[in-house]
């Protein structure tokens, strides 16, 4: 059983994680939104960066209630969370839609791993926080529609994606290497086992929406 | 008086360039959030981008309620707008507020000047679409701060105003130009007297938090 010292700090940099990859998201989503060249695609990735947004703030609300200094709690996962997104720059929209609903994917798969291990409360708002509206079926969706469209797409899209989880596994295997209360969630399994099922996970989600992989 | 087909245009026009309006603070205002290197600038930012794109849905959803296609609504403004923000980017986030603060009030006396020609729902979209939610005033103090504590400071905002307002009003003459819905809005008035009318109200704002002319 963990100390009420420790059950808070796991809190603190949980929550700073996710508010960190939110703001981020928000960020990128917007970038992307901005390079868009339809209307009908920056409305898209518009409301995917708001949506990004007041996650972000229903996060740092979270921290500031426990306590903590919300930017202080995010600083430590600046880093990796950058470098993700430095390796991972969208070539076009729909690239763009397939990190979104990948990486999302992705953070919803740690997530899982991690759950058993925190309180309740804490839970909820984790769960909030990754909620994603209704927008990860409506992306699969569109990318299901876009690649059985176009071979040469889902071919391109399939590389893209399989970029994306190498990137988001290295950079998570930073984090866990870094806070120890994080990679403390992963319980008896073990950091490796979790990210062998989150690739599993992964390739099952790509072979849903027929990208050649 | 207005024919019903002249006022459904009028409404199509004034929303369309709302709308543009909206949807490009929003790219901009993230952008800018994106280029801050603080935690704190990139929320105040963000949180404004994501108020301008909520403004801009609905009022694209009042666009669809109106029969009218939205991106074509948007589109004879996309250009004059896109100017404005090409020729006024913000060196840093303090420039950036200015200029939210600047280019939403400017946009709010247009409207003012325009509110009398047009009927009540319209005017409620309008006035929905303008409103702040208290930014303006919360903007106009943190600068009024900034300018009070730094003497050349206080010196390049005002000479950055003067800029953000030489180029609206050039924007807005273009556009005047083009749409005879909206010059028509003006009433007797014309143009260049509400110009004039619009650049008093400017000079008063700027001296109300100590920037320098």
């Amino acid at each position: 059983m963990r100390s009420a010292e420790s059950a808070s700090s796991t809190r603190r940099d949980l929550f700073g994680l996710l508010a960190c990859a939110r703001l981020t998201a928000f960020e990128r989503r917007a970038a992307d939104a901005g390079r868009a060249t339809s209307y009908e695609d920056k409305v898209v990735l518009g409301r995917l960066a708001v949506g990004a947004f007041t996650q972000f703030e229903r996060l740092r609300d979270r921290l500031v209630e426990l306590g903590a200094d919300p930017w202080e709690a995010m600083r430590p996962f600046q880093e990796a969370i950058g470098e993700f997104h430095e390796h991972s720059r969208p070539a076009d929209t729909v690239e763009a839609l397939t990190k979104v609903y990948v990486a999302d994917s992705i953070l919803a798969d740690f997530y899982v791993a991690a759950a058993g291990e925190v309180d309740a409360e804490t839970r909820a708002v984790v769960e909030e926080s990754l909620a994603d509206s209704g927008h990860a079926e409506l992306l699969a969706e569109r990318l299901r529609a876009a690649a059985d469209a176009d071979p040469r797409l889902a071919s391109r899209l399939g590389l893209w994606a399989r970029r994306l989880v190498g990137e988001a596994l290295s950079q998570a295997n930073t984090i866990a290497g870094d806070r120890a209360t994080l990679a403390a969630l992963v319980g008896e399994e073990g950091v490796e086992a979790m990210f062998g099922r989150v690739l599993d996970r992964h390739t099952a989600r790509m072979r849903t929406i027929n990208l050649r992989d």
